[in-house]
Protein backbone atom coordinates (compact mmCIF):
# COMPACT_ATOMS: atom_id res chain seq x y z
CA UNK A 1 0.00 0.00 0.00
CA UNK A 2 1.06 3.80 -1.07
CA UNK A 3 1.80 6.02 1.68
CA UNK A 4 -1.31 9.07 0.83
CA UNK A 5 0.63 11.82 1.61
CA UNK A 6 -1.42 14.43 -0.80
CA UNK A 7 -4.19 13.69 1.68
CA UNK A 8 -2.82 15.35 5.01
CA UNK A 9 -3.88 19.16 5.24
CA UNK A 10 0.01 20.25 5.71
CA UNK A 11 1.23 18.73 3.06
CA UNK A 12 -1.56 19.20 0.06
CA UNK A 13 -1.89 22.92 1.91
CA UNK A 14 1.75 23.24 0.90
CA UNK A 15 2.06 21.22 -2.71
CA UNK A 16 -0.96 23.00 -3.42
CA UNK A 17 1.33 26.29 -3.69
CA UNK A 18 3.79 25.29 -6.12
CA UNK A 19 4.65 26.73 -9.40
CA UNK A 20 3.27 22.98 -11.00
CA UNK A 21 0.18 23.04 -8.67
CA UNK A 22 -0.39 26.99 -9.74
CA UNK A 23 0.27 26.81 -13.03
CA UNK A 24 0.35 22.99 -14.17
CA UNK A 25 2.09 21.60 -16.61
CA UNK A 26 4.18 24.82 -18.02
CA UNK A 27 5.21 25.43 -14.21
CA UNK A 28 7.26 21.91 -14.68
CA UNK A 29 10.64 22.63 -15.81
CA UNK A 30 10.60 18.58 -17.12
CA UNK A 31 7.25 18.95 -19.15
CA UNK A 32 8.60 19.64 -22.48
CA UNK A 33 11.53 16.63 -22.57
CA UNK A 34 8.19 14.16 -21.08
CA UNK A 35 6.01 15.32 -23.60
CA UNK A 36 8.75 14.73 -26.35
CA UNK A 37 8.69 11.06 -25.40
CA UNK A 38 4.70 10.63 -26.30
CA UNK A 39 3.42 9.89 -28.89
CA UNK A 40 0.68 11.34 -30.85
CA UNK A 41 -2.52 11.31 -28.84
CA UNK A 42 -5.09 12.25 -30.78
CA UNK A 43 -7.83 9.73 -31.31
CA UNK A 44 -5.74 7.85 -28.12
CA UNK A 45 -7.06 6.25 -24.96
CA UNK A 46 -5.01 6.81 -22.11
CA UNK A 47 -4.58 6.12 -18.43
CA UNK A 48 -2.46 8.66 -16.54
CA UNK A 49 -1.18 6.69 -13.10
CA UNK A 50 -1.18 9.56 -10.10
CA UNK A 51 -3.45 12.31 -12.27
CA UNK A 52 -3.77 15.05 -9.03
CA UNK A 53 -5.42 17.83 -10.44
CA UNK A 54 -5.88 16.50 -13.75
CA UNK A 55 -4.00 18.57 -15.82
CA UNK A 56 -2.29 16.29 -17.78
CA UNK A 57 -5.84 14.48 -18.39
CA UNK A 58 -7.09 17.84 -19.48
CA UNK A 59 -4.25 18.53 -21.88
CA UNK A 60 -4.54 14.84 -23.56
CA UNK A 61 -8.33 15.68 -24.62
CA UNK A 62 -7.37 18.88 -25.60
CA UNK A 63 -4.57 17.78 -27.84
CA UNK A 64 -7.70 15.12 -29.41
CA UNK A 65 -7.40 12.08 -26.80
CA UNK A 66 -10.62 9.82 -27.10
CA UNK A 67 -10.90 9.09 -24.14
CA UNK A 68 -8.40 9.41 -21.16
CA UNK A 69 -8.82 7.90 -17.15
CA UNK A 70 -7.36 9.43 -14.14
CA UNK A 71 -6.34 7.78 -11.37
CA UNK A 72 -5.38 8.83 -8.47
CA UNK A 73 -5.33 7.81 -4.41
CA UNK A 74 -6.17 11.53 -3.50
CA UNK A 75 -9.03 12.08 -1.80
CA UNK A 76 -8.46 16.01 -2.37
CA UNK A 77 -6.62 16.04 -5.30
CA UNK A 78 -9.40 14.38 -7.43
CA UNK A 79 -12.04 16.30 -5.92
CA UNK A 80 -10.15 19.34 -7.31
CA UNK A 81 -9.44 17.61 -10.70
CA UNK A 82 -12.96 16.75 -10.99
CA UNK A 83 -14.16 20.42 -10.38
CA UNK A 84 -11.64 21.88 -13.03
CA UNK A 85 -12.56 19.32 -15.78
CA UNK A 86 -15.42 19.67 -17.88
CA UNK A 87 -14.58 17.42 -20.54
CA UNK A 88 -16.77 14.19 -20.55
CA UNK A 89 -13.87 11.80 -22.03
CA UNK A 90 -11.76 12.49 -19.01
CA UNK A 91 -13.02 10.16 -16.12
CA UNK A 92 -11.45 9.90 -12.76
CA UNK A 93 -11.23 7.00 -9.96
CA UNK A 94 -9.55 7.14 -6.63
CA UNK A 95 -7.33 4.18 -6.60
CA UNK A 96 -4.20 2.97 -4.87
CA UNK A 97 -1.89 2.27 -7.56
CA UNK A 98 -0.27 -1.00 -5.18
CA UNK A 99 -3.23 -2.74 -6.11
CA UNK A 100 -4.75 -1.37 -9.18
CA UNK A 101 -6.29 -3.71 -11.38
CA UNK A 102 -7.35 -2.78 -14.69
CA UNK A 103 -9.27 -4.38 -17.89
CA UNK A 104 -6.86 -5.75 -20.59
CA UNK A 105 -5.88 -4.36 -23.96
CA UNK A 106 -8.09 -1.27 -23.00
CA UNK A 107 -5.49 2.02 -23.40
CA UNK A 108 -3.45 3.07 -26.04
CA UNK A 109 -0.63 5.13 -23.66
CA UNK A 110 -0.32 4.85 -20.16
CA UNK A 111 1.27 7.79 -18.84
CA UNK A 112 2.72 8.71 -15.18
CA UNK A 113 4.36 11.80 -13.62
CA UNK A 114 6.80 11.39 -10.33
CA UNK A 115 4.48 8.77 -8.70
CA UNK A 116 5.73 5.48 -9.31
CA UNK A 117 8.57 6.57 -6.50
CA UNK A 118 5.76 5.96 -4.06
CA UNK A 119 5.16 2.69 -4.93
CA UNK A 120 6.01 -0.55 -2.74
CA UNK A 121 5.51 -2.68 -5.48
CA UNK A 122 6.22 -1.65 -9.03
CA UNK A 123 6.60 -5.29 -10.34
CA UNK A 124 2.59 -5.99 -10.15
CA UNK A 125 1.54 -2.28 -11.58
CA UNK A 126 4.42 -2.85 -14.75
CA UNK A 127 2.88 -5.95 -15.43
CA UNK A 128 -0.66 -4.93 -14.86
CA UNK A 129 -0.02 -1.12 -17.26
CA UNK A 130 1.40 -3.99 -19.89
CA UNK A 131 -1.58 -5.45 -19.97
CA UNK A 132 -4.03 -2.88 -20.22
CA UNK A 133 -1.74 -1.93 -22.94
CA UNK A 134 -2.58 -2.73 -26.54
CA UNK A 135 -0.11 -4.37 -28.77
CA UNK A 136 2.41 -1.65 -29.34
CA UNK A 137 0.88 0.21 -26.68
CA UNK A 138 3.34 2.75 -25.17
CA UNK A 139 4.31 3.63 -21.87
CA UNK A 140 6.05 7.32 -20.45
CA UNK A 141 6.71 7.58 -17.22
CA UNK A 142 8.82 10.18 -14.75
CA UNK A 143 10.17 9.26 -11.50
CA UNK A 144 12.37 11.20 -9.11
CA UNK A 145 16.04 10.28 -10.38
CA UNK A 146 17.53 6.87 -8.36
CA UNK A 147 20.55 9.56 -7.52
CA UNK A 148 17.83 11.40 -5.58
CA UNK A 149 16.11 9.31 -3.70
CA UNK A 150 18.78 7.20 -2.91
CA UNK A 151 21.07 9.17 0.05
CA UNK A 152 20.05 8.81 3.87
CA UNK A 153 20.91 12.63 3.64
CA UNK A 154 19.17 14.15 0.35
CA UNK A 155 20.84 18.29 1.03
CA UNK A 156 23.39 20.09 -0.67
CA UNK A 157 26.65 20.44 0.99
CA UNK A 158 29.09 23.21 0.17
CA UNK A 159 32.87 22.66 1.09
CA UNK A 160 35.33 25.35 2.25
CA UNK A 161 36.03 26.32 -0.86
CA UNK A 162 32.34 26.49 -2.19
CA UNK A 163 31.77 23.89 -4.29
CA UNK A 164 28.55 22.29 -3.50
CA UNK A 165 28.02 18.35 -4.25
CA UNK A 166 25.19 16.32 -3.67
CA UNK A 167 26.33 13.25 -0.88
CA UNK A 168 25.43 10.04 -2.82
CA UNK A 169 25.14 7.39 -0.31
CA UNK A 170 23.01 4.03 0.15
CA UNK A 171 22.48 4.01 -4.00
CA UNK A 172 22.28 -0.14 -4.07
CA UNK A 173 20.21 -0.12 -0.50
CA UNK A 174 16.69 -0.23 -2.21
CA UNK A 175 14.07 0.55 -0.20
CA UNK A 176 11.97 2.91 1.90
CA UNK A 177 13.02 6.80 2.24
CA UNK A 178 11.35 8.91 4.90
CA UNK A 179 12.07 12.48 3.52
CA UNK A 180 11.23 15.72 5.05
CA UNK A 181 9.68 17.28 1.78
CA UNK A 182 6.86 20.04 2.41
CA UNK A 183 5.87 18.00 5.64
CA UNK A 184 7.77 15.34 7.43
CA UNK A 185 7.92 11.79 7.02
CA UNK A 186 7.24 12.00 3.22
CA UNK A 187 7.64 7.90 2.50
CA UNK A 188 9.75 7.22 -1.00
CA UNK A 189 10.89 4.03 -2.38
CA UNK A 190 14.50 3.77 -3.79
CA UNK A 191 14.66 2.14 -6.73
CA UNK A 192 18.25 1.57 -8.87
CA UNK A 193 17.97 2.19 -12.85
CA UNK A 194 18.82 -1.06 -13.39
CA UNK A 195 15.37 -1.85 -11.23
CA UNK A 196 13.34 0.41 -13.38
CA UNK A 197 14.70 -0.77 -16.78
CA UNK A 198 14.63 -5.00 -15.59
CA UNK A 199 11.55 -4.71 -14.11
CA UNK A 200 10.13 -3.36 -17.47
CA UNK A 201 11.89 -6.02 -19.16
CA UNK A 202 10.61 -8.63 -17.08
CA UNK A 203 6.85 -7.11 -17.57
CA UNK A 204 7.13 -7.44 -21.28
CA UNK A 205 8.52 -4.11 -22.25
CA UNK A 206 10.94 -2.63 -24.48
CA UNK A 207 12.75 0.31 -23.26
CA UNK A 208 12.66 2.74 -26.19
CA UNK A 209 14.32 6.05 -24.29
CA UNK A 210 15.60 6.96 -20.60
CA UNK A 211 16.47 10.54 -19.87
CA UNK A 212 17.94 11.20 -17.08
CA UNK A 213 16.47 15.07 -16.75
CA UNK A 214 18.04 17.93 -15.29
CA UNK A 215 17.21 21.95 -16.65
CA UNK A 216 18.90 23.29 -19.89
CA UNK A 217 21.17 25.72 -20.16
CA UNK A 218 18.36 28.36 -21.35
CA UNK A 219 15.97 27.21 -18.89
CA UNK A 220 18.65 27.92 -16.04
CA UNK A 221 18.65 31.79 -17.68
CA UNK A 222 15.59 31.91 -16.77
CA UNK A 223 15.88 30.76 -13.42
CA UNK A 224 19.04 30.87 -11.85
CA UNK A 225 18.35 28.84 -8.99
CA UNK A 226 18.08 26.08 -10.92
CA UNK A 227 21.82 25.48 -11.99
CA UNK A 228 22.27 23.02 -9.17
CA UNK A 229 19.86 20.68 -10.62
CA UNK A 230 22.40 19.87 -13.30
CA UNK A 231 25.24 18.91 -10.61
CA UNK A 232 22.73 15.22 -10.11
CA UNK A 233 19.66 14.78 -12.61
CA UNK A 234 16.24 15.68 -10.27
CA UNK A 235 14.20 13.20 -12.79
CA UNK A 236 14.01 10.14 -14.64
CA UNK A 237 12.33 10.09 -17.97
CA UNK A 238 11.15 6.45 -19.40
CA UNK A 239 9.34 5.60 -22.60
CA UNK A 240 8.68 2.26 -23.26
CA UNK A 241 6.95 -0.14 -25.90
CA UNK A 242 4.76 -3.32 -24.99
CA UNK A 243 6.56 -6.08 -26.73
CA UNK B 1 42.13 9.64 -30.08
CA UNK B 2 42.24 7.98 -27.15
CA UNK B 3 45.28 8.68 -24.28
CA UNK B 4 47.77 5.59 -24.44
CA UNK B 5 48.03 6.14 -20.86
CA UNK B 6 48.55 2.21 -20.22
CA UNK B 7 51.93 2.70 -21.91
CA UNK B 8 53.20 4.91 -19.55
CA UNK B 9 55.79 3.52 -17.58
CA UNK B 10 54.74 4.15 -14.07
CA UNK B 11 50.98 3.42 -14.66
CA UNK B 12 52.02 0.20 -16.36
CA UNK B 13 54.04 -1.14 -13.60
CA UNK B 14 51.10 -0.03 -10.78
CA UNK B 15 48.57 -1.55 -12.95
CA UNK B 16 50.45 -4.76 -13.74
CA UNK B 17 50.33 -5.08 -9.97
CA UNK B 18 46.22 -4.92 -9.69
CA UNK B 19 44.48 -8.03 -8.76
CA UNK B 20 42.61 -8.22 -12.02
CA UNK B 21 46.36 -8.32 -13.54
CA UNK B 22 47.88 -10.88 -11.85
CA UNK B 23 44.79 -12.97 -11.04
CA UNK B 24 42.65 -12.06 -14.76
CA UNK B 25 39.06 -12.59 -14.82
CA UNK B 26 39.12 -14.16 -11.44
CA UNK B 27 40.59 -10.89 -9.96
CA UNK B 28 37.84 -8.87 -11.36
CA UNK B 29 34.95 -9.02 -8.56
CA UNK B 30 32.33 -8.06 -11.29
CA UNK B 31 33.24 -10.30 -13.54
CA UNK B 32 30.74 -12.84 -12.91
CA UNK B 33 27.78 -10.64 -13.52
CA UNK B 34 29.46 -9.73 -16.90
CA UNK B 35 30.07 -13.07 -17.88
CA UNK B 36 26.30 -14.03 -17.10
CA UNK B 37 25.01 -11.33 -19.68
CA UNK B 38 27.10 -13.19 -22.23
CA UNK B 39 25.38 -15.85 -24.38
CA UNK B 40 27.50 -19.58 -25.16
CA UNK B 41 30.46 -18.04 -27.23
CA UNK B 42 30.74 -22.54 -28.10
CA UNK B 43 31.28 -21.85 -31.56
CA UNK B 44 31.05 -18.17 -32.08
CA UNK B 45 33.51 -15.50 -33.25
CA UNK B 46 34.23 -12.66 -30.85
CA UNK B 47 36.45 -9.55 -30.98
CA UNK B 48 37.48 -8.46 -27.34
CA UNK B 49 37.67 -4.23 -27.65
CA UNK B 50 39.71 -3.11 -25.50
CA UNK B 51 42.00 -6.87 -24.34
CA UNK B 52 44.88 -5.60 -22.50
CA UNK B 53 46.63 -8.43 -21.45
CA UNK B 54 44.40 -10.78 -23.32
CA UNK B 55 42.35 -13.12 -20.42
CA UNK B 56 39.02 -12.88 -22.13
CA UNK B 57 40.28 -14.05 -25.23
CA UNK B 58 42.24 -16.59 -23.35
CA UNK B 59 39.05 -17.30 -21.56
CA UNK B 60 36.86 -17.40 -24.97
CA UNK B 61 38.87 -19.79 -26.79
CA UNK B 62 38.87 -21.97 -23.62
CA UNK B 63 35.38 -21.97 -23.75
CA UNK B 64 34.89 -23.19 -27.18
CA UNK B 65 34.73 -19.63 -29.05
CA UNK B 66 36.24 -20.65 -32.72
CA UNK B 67 37.84 -17.22 -33.68
CA UNK B 68 38.64 -14.01 -31.03
CA UNK B 69 40.09 -10.94 -32.02
CA UNK B 70 41.69 -8.61 -29.26
CA UNK B 71 42.44 -4.73 -29.82
CA UNK B 72 43.98 -2.66 -27.67
CA UNK B 73 46.56 0.47 -27.93
CA UNK B 74 48.77 -0.56 -25.59
CA UNK B 75 52.12 -1.86 -27.13
CA UNK B 76 53.34 -3.31 -23.74
CA UNK B 77 49.67 -5.22 -22.85
CA UNK B 78 49.60 -6.54 -26.18
CA UNK B 79 53.36 -7.92 -26.12
CA UNK B 80 52.15 -9.55 -22.38
CA UNK B 81 48.74 -10.91 -24.16
CA UNK B 82 51.06 -12.43 -27.25
CA UNK B 83 53.57 -13.90 -24.94
CA UNK B 84 51.01 -15.39 -22.78
CA UNK B 85 48.60 -16.63 -25.58
CA UNK B 86 49.37 -20.42 -27.19
CA UNK B 87 45.81 -20.86 -29.18
CA UNK B 88 46.69 -19.85 -33.20
CA UNK B 89 42.11 -18.69 -32.85
CA UNK B 90 43.00 -15.60 -30.96
CA UNK B 91 44.82 -12.98 -32.38
CA UNK B 92 46.08 -9.53 -31.40
CA UNK B 93 45.78 -6.10 -33.35
CA UNK B 94 47.18 -2.78 -32.24
CA UNK B 95 44.66 -0.10 -32.77
CA UNK B 96 42.82 3.30 -31.03
CA UNK B 97 39.39 2.22 -30.80
CA UNK B 98 38.65 5.92 -31.54
CA UNK B 99 39.16 5.65 -35.25
CA UNK B 100 38.94 2.10 -35.83
CA UNK B 101 37.22 0.00 -38.75
CA UNK B 102 36.21 -3.58 -39.33
CA UNK B 103 34.88 -6.10 -41.81
CA UNK B 104 31.21 -6.16 -41.74
CA UNK B 105 28.77 -8.89 -40.51
CA UNK B 106 32.25 -10.79 -39.36
CA UNK B 107 31.36 -11.28 -35.52
CA UNK B 108 29.16 -12.91 -33.16
CA UNK B 109 29.69 -11.24 -30.41
CA UNK B 110 31.45 -8.30 -29.47
CA UNK B 111 33.13 -7.57 -26.29
CA UNK B 112 34.82 -4.90 -24.21
CA UNK B 113 35.57 -4.73 -20.23
CA UNK B 114 36.46 -1.02 -18.77
CA UNK B 115 37.71 0.56 -22.17
CA UNK B 116 34.72 2.81 -23.50
CA UNK B 117 34.90 5.04 -20.79
CA UNK B 118 38.98 6.41 -22.33
CA UNK B 119 37.67 7.13 -25.87
CA UNK B 120 36.26 10.20 -27.23
CA UNK B 121 33.91 8.74 -29.51
CA UNK B 122 31.52 6.38 -28.86
CA UNK B 123 28.83 7.51 -31.47
CA UNK B 124 31.27 6.30 -34.29
CA UNK B 125 32.72 2.95 -32.52
CA UNK B 126 29.11 1.80 -31.38
CA UNK B 127 27.91 2.49 -35.01
CA UNK B 128 31.79 0.21 -36.20
CA UNK B 129 30.46 -3.13 -33.47
CA UNK B 130 27.12 -2.86 -35.28
CA UNK B 131 27.91 -3.15 -38.80
CA UNK B 132 30.73 -5.59 -37.70
CA UNK B 133 27.97 -8.04 -35.96
CA UNK B 134 25.98 -10.56 -37.92
CA UNK B 135 22.14 -9.68 -37.46
CA UNK B 136 21.25 -10.43 -34.17
CA UNK B 137 24.94 -10.07 -32.86
CA UNK B 138 25.32 -9.53 -29.18
CA UNK B 139 27.69 -6.73 -27.89
CA UNK B 140 28.48 -6.83 -23.81
CA UNK B 141 30.45 -4.23 -22.23
CA UNK B 142 31.41 -2.63 -19.29
CA UNK B 143 32.49 0.73 -17.99
CA UNK B 144 32.99 2.79 -15.12
CA UNK B 145 29.73 3.99 -13.69
CA UNK B 146 28.59 7.48 -14.44
CA UNK B 147 28.31 8.20 -10.85
CA UNK B 148 31.72 7.51 -10.59
CA UNK B 149 33.25 9.36 -13.48
CA UNK B 150 31.27 12.23 -13.38
CA UNK B 151 32.70 13.96 -9.79
CA UNK B 152 35.43 17.09 -9.88
CA UNK B 153 36.51 15.35 -6.59
CA UNK B 154 36.12 11.80 -6.95
CA UNK B 155 36.80 10.58 -3.59
CA UNK B 156 35.37 9.76 -0.37
CA UNK B 157 33.86 12.23 2.47
CA UNK B 158 33.89 11.25 5.89
CA UNK B 159 31.57 13.73 7.89
CA UNK B 160 32.28 14.31 11.58
CA UNK B 161 29.56 11.60 12.10
CA UNK B 162 31.88 9.23 10.01
CA UNK B 163 28.93 8.55 7.43
CA UNK B 164 31.12 8.35 4.16
CA UNK B 165 29.23 9.45 1.09
CA UNK B 166 30.45 10.24 -2.70
CA UNK B 167 30.24 14.01 -3.23
CA UNK B 168 28.87 13.95 -6.81
CA UNK B 169 28.59 16.75 -9.07
CA UNK B 170 29.03 17.97 -12.76
CA UNK B 171 26.77 14.83 -13.38
CA UNK B 172 25.05 16.29 -16.11
CA UNK B 173 28.02 18.02 -17.72
CA UNK B 174 29.77 15.53 -19.65
CA UNK B 175 33.22 15.49 -21.09
CA UNK B 176 37.13 14.72 -19.86
CA UNK B 177 37.92 13.52 -16.56
CA UNK B 178 41.39 14.83 -15.91
CA UNK B 179 42.25 12.02 -12.65
CA UNK B 180 44.74 10.75 -10.02
CA UNK B 181 44.58 6.53 -10.67
CA UNK B 182 48.02 5.12 -10.18
CA UNK B 183 49.07 8.01 -11.65
CA UNK B 184 48.89 11.46 -12.06
CA UNK B 185 46.52 12.91 -15.51
CA UNK B 186 44.47 9.32 -16.27
CA UNK B 187 41.84 11.05 -19.10
CA UNK B 188 38.28 9.91 -19.22
CA UNK B 189 35.33 11.13 -20.62
CA UNK B 190 32.10 11.25 -18.26
CA UNK B 191 29.31 10.28 -20.40
CA UNK B 192 25.52 9.58 -18.76
CA UNK B 193 23.60 6.45 -18.68
CA UNK B 194 21.48 8.42 -21.22
CA UNK B 195 23.72 8.69 -23.93
CA UNK B 196 25.28 4.98 -22.85
CA UNK B 197 21.78 3.74 -23.72
CA UNK B 198 20.56 6.43 -26.60
CA UNK B 199 24.24 6.16 -28.36
CA UNK B 200 22.96 2.26 -28.26
CA UNK B 201 20.00 2.69 -29.99
CA UNK B 202 21.01 5.51 -32.91
CA UNK B 203 23.34 2.81 -33.66
CA UNK B 204 20.93 0.30 -34.49
CA UNK B 205 21.24 -1.75 -30.90
CA UNK B 206 18.44 -2.73 -28.70
CA UNK B 207 19.33 -2.75 -25.21
CA UNK B 208 18.91 -6.33 -23.60
CA UNK B 209 20.11 -5.44 -20.01
CA UNK B 210 21.70 -2.87 -18.19
CA UNK B 211 23.22 -3.61 -14.24
CA UNK B 212 24.49 -1.14 -12.00
CA UNK B 213 27.11 -3.35 -10.36
CA UNK B 214 28.49 -3.64 -6.93
CA UNK B 215 29.73 -6.28 -4.65
CA UNK B 216 27.55 -8.85 -3.57
CA UNK B 217 27.11 -8.90 0.16
CA UNK B 218 29.01 -12.60 -0.16
CA UNK B 219 31.92 -10.44 -1.82
CA UNK B 220 31.60 -8.17 1.05
CA UNK B 221 31.73 -10.79 3.65
CA UNK B 222 35.43 -11.85 2.14
CA UNK B 223 36.31 -8.30 1.21
CA UNK B 224 35.18 -5.90 3.79
CA UNK B 225 36.90 -2.98 2.36
CA UNK B 226 34.42 -3.54 -0.58
CA UNK B 227 31.59 -2.50 1.55
CA UNK B 228 31.76 1.54 0.46
CA UNK B 229 31.24 0.38 -3.44
CA UNK B 230 27.57 -0.30 -2.72
CA UNK B 231 27.51 3.15 -1.44
CA UNK B 232 27.22 3.99 -5.50
CA UNK B 233 28.21 1.25 -7.94
CA UNK B 234 31.67 1.50 -9.51
CA UNK B 235 30.46 0.00 -12.91
CA UNK B 236 27.96 -0.07 -15.69
CA UNK B 237 27.91 -3.40 -17.18
CA UNK B 238 25.38 -3.86 -20.39
CA UNK B 239 24.51 -6.04 -23.19
CA UNK B 240 22.65 -5.26 -26.49
CA UNK B 241 21.37 -6.77 -29.26
CA UNK B 242 22.06 -5.81 -33.14
CA UNK B 243 18.07 -5.10 -34.13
Amino acid sequence: MAQNIYDDPDFFRAYSGLPRSVNGLDGAPEWPSLRALLPDVSGRRLIDLGCGFGWFCRWAVNAGASEVLGIDISEKMLARAVAETADANVSYERKDLDDLDLPPSKFDIAYSSLTLHYLTDLDRLFTTVHDSLVPSGVFVFSVEHPIYTAPSSPQWVADPTGRVTWPLDQYLAEGPRSTDWLTAGVLKHHRTIETYVSTLRVAGFVLSALREWGPSLEQIDQEPDWSRERERPPFLLVAAQRD
